[in-house]
């Protein structure tokens, strides 16, 4: 099996190219610029490794592959509309550089666009790569709206956030994986541990996302630090030192989500780090990050196969072993 | 064939239910909403009509009529957010009950739940059925965006706004009636003539629009009237009233296109009338309904079994024979 680099300069080969007709100007620019700030290609990459541990690749993992990103870049750009984000990896986000109607239409034929590509694929797996991707397009809807709807309230459990953020972030990860394994031939036995492995690393990987939208190095990050805080997301972190803090604390607290000091970002940051919820944070990354290598261990394949999805977990979690 | 009433009939039979799951209630229950509103249902019955028209309706038509009714809806809440609409249909758009960013998400997984219907059908038209969808679905992007675009310009050519209308509103028409006939077994020929049926009466029905949304009686149309008007739309009177308009009317339209006076609904009235603008639609439309009807008559079936096609043309056009 090929490694995770390898496999993205693959992908980058035939993905690196506009995907959209010339006209309306406006609106295929707009959906091109987004793609054209690049990204980890974390997604289609995952859907090839899907498919190459069971098989060679099949020539319509690539189709597959770019609708799965290109699903990826309409949810992120309708995220931000909703968000209000302005930016996305260190540049101005869609509706900011093209409007907000633009930057609507931008996302929806995006969509279209991955349909697209996934009625090039063989017949034979069309229906069923077809339902696991509609399955889980609408899950990622469903989880941006747990996230705005959490906003909203005072308190939000950590089960209730786990669910959100698996459907939001982790199980498009996951059914990547898992369409690569439908295309490789793969047991339904083995799909299935796939897909868990992709859905407790994707957990892992928003545990730290979390962290970093808080503590992260901004020229690394890419996003605006303490965005998280300022927009009084329920975060991992948010929801312990919730319940983590003592009285005083949890006044302080209260009081800084329903105001907007200047100094909002620091004066939260310090309470989660008084709170322990960054110590939290690494145990519980920790804990998904074990779970996934678990399921990675019952795929009944030999283990060498197993080498880059192990190292592809290990850079995604910035770990060294 | 049976008429449009009695496959209306047998459409909303299967229709009027809840087409999403029960959570985030916020979500589906704002893609419902929309649902509930109504409408004459003419797309969907379209893939019925065009399908019956060759062979008798296909079970598999009846899942293809239900993508179509809720890729036109996610299309309506998508546009009533960027037109800024208050009312659809005589009652609050989703944007204004729901908020935005929901009724954003409640049309993106409206626009998934019509392919997971696209996805029900048997395999042996699914790749063709998903082209000709994923088509339209790009085409009717493109033609907000160029409506959009040309808000914000002076002056729009009529071939230029035939082509935005045309891919706005009538290609989903068109594509229905195709998708069924797809679906009959229809031949290439057969099947164009009855997309330039669909495409032409899609035009003329826009051009009574344009005129409905000016001079409409507002208990019967459901929409604000005038509203073209205050948002600057160029409608084909107000492209017609560009070019006819004498020295004295121009400056007029002119200084009422840059300025919101509160009498300007009248006042634009008044001017499309003093130029005739009005007299002109109406012949525009003759012109395209005569032009849907030179295609259907070059359909190579039976004339008595394009009677119920007849008849509809009449009813959406509000013409007695």
């Amino acid at each position: 099996m090929q490694s995770f680099v390898s496999l993205s300069a693959l992908f980058d080969e035939q993905f690196n190219k506009r995907h959209f007709p010339d006209t309306p100007k406006n609106l295929y620019d707009a959906s091109q610029y987004i793609l054209n700030i690049g990204g980890k290609r974390v997604r289609p990459v995952g859907v090839l490794m899907g498919n190459e541990l069971f098989n060679e690749i099949d020539p319509d993992a690539y189709h597959v592959a770019n609708a799965v990103e290109l699903f990826h870049n309409f949810s992120l750009i309708h995220d931000d509309i909703m968000d209000k984000a302005p930016l996305r990896r260190g540049v101005p986000t869609v509706h900011i550089n093209y409007g907000e109607s633009t930057a609507l239409l931008a996302g929806d034929v995006m969509l279209v666009a991955a349909y697209e590509y996934l009625n090039k694929i063989n017949t034979l797996h069309l229906h069923h790569i077809l339902s696991l991707f509609n399955k889980t397009a609408k899950q990622v809807c469903e989880g941006q709206q747990l996230d705005m709807d959490f906003e909203k309230r005072d308190k939000v459990g950590l089960d209730e956030y786990l669910n959100m953020i698996t459907l939001k972030t982790s199980v498009l990860l996951a059914a990547s994986l898992q369409m690569g394994a439908i295309m490789g031939g793969a047991s339904i036995g083995n799909r299935e541990h796939l897909f868990e492995f992709g859905k407790n690393l994707g957990i892992a990987f928003q545990v730290q996302d979390d962290y970093l939208d808080c503590f992260g190095d901004p020229k690394k990050f890419g996003k605006q630090i303490g965005g998280d805080i300022l927009s009084n997301k329920k975060t991992f972190l948010m929801i312990h030192a919730l319940e983590a803090a003592n009285d005083i604390q949890q006044k302080e607290l209260s009081l800084l989500l329903n105001s907007n000091p200047p100094d909002k970002v620091e004066r939260v940051q310090q309470l989660f780090h008084d709170c322990k919820a960054d110590e939290w944070a690494a145990s519980l990354k920790e804990k998904y990050y074990h779970l996934a290598m678990k399921h990675l261990e019952d795929i009944a394949v030999l283990s060498s196969r197993k080498k880059e999805l192990e190292k592809l977990a290990m850079y995604l979690l910035q770990r060294d072993s």
